[in-house]
């Protein structure tokens, strides 16, 4: 915890933008695949499936190369409404994904927990975080 | 280019998971400021909005600390949608973000290009990214 900064990067196709005092990364097209989900959780089931998505997501990152992040979060105002932003090296990246064990289970085991699923695909405009 | 792997996370309270072959981090609770915004834009100021949005998060990236990523997407079935992922430090940090000129001059120069705009506040669950 020594810098408050956060440390993106080496993947992107970096825009280098040293001046201002933060070195930092904006990454410009030709872009990551990103997708966005929306799901609606039982409410008496979500602690239980928030469970299933932690182990997901912590599996995903340790073993895919392709899976670059998965952010899951909850709404304030409902927290049974959640959101994901997932970022992929690539198609084929994403595709892999969705043949894992690790995410078949978490689909197969959470199928009755979510009440509706919409998901967005996306096309990058700009994908900017801190880089060391 | 040397790494496919995301660097993520030494501001994370990481959760190192080295098991598996890639070094990851997965952000457990206290987590940072995560916000969504929803844009609809009038198409006809699809490109100039862009262009906008673009050199705001640039500037933000760039100037401030507490701003570790803002994403921008376009939905790909209808690209007059844009949705934005945005991480800061902490509560500080957004609010100082939105008294910045960049910050200003965008709200300022785009108000005539957005055509609505739901912000939800969330609560990080797990937020996964590669680190080296």
């Amino acid at each position: 915890m020594t810098s408050p900064h956060l440390i993106l990067g080496a993947f992107l196709l970096a825009t280098s933008l040293a001046r201002g005092g933060t070195d930092s990364t904006v990454q410009e097209p030709p872009l990551r695949v990103v997708r966005l989900a929306e799901l609606q959780i039982d409410p008496s089931r979500l602690t239980e499936y928030k469970a299933a998505l932690r182990e997901e997501i912590e599996w995903s990152i340790r073993l895919e190369p392709g899976v670059l992040s998965l952010y899951a979060v909850s709404v304030k105002s409902d927290p049974s409404q959640i959101r994901l932003f997932e970022m992929y090296t690539d198609t084929a990246a994403y595709e892999a994904h969705l043949q894992t064990p690790h995410f078949k289970k978490y689909r197969t085991g959470t199928q009755g927990m979510v009440k509706s699923l919409v998901l967005v695909e996306t096309d990058p405009i700009v994908l900017g975080a801190k880089a060391k």
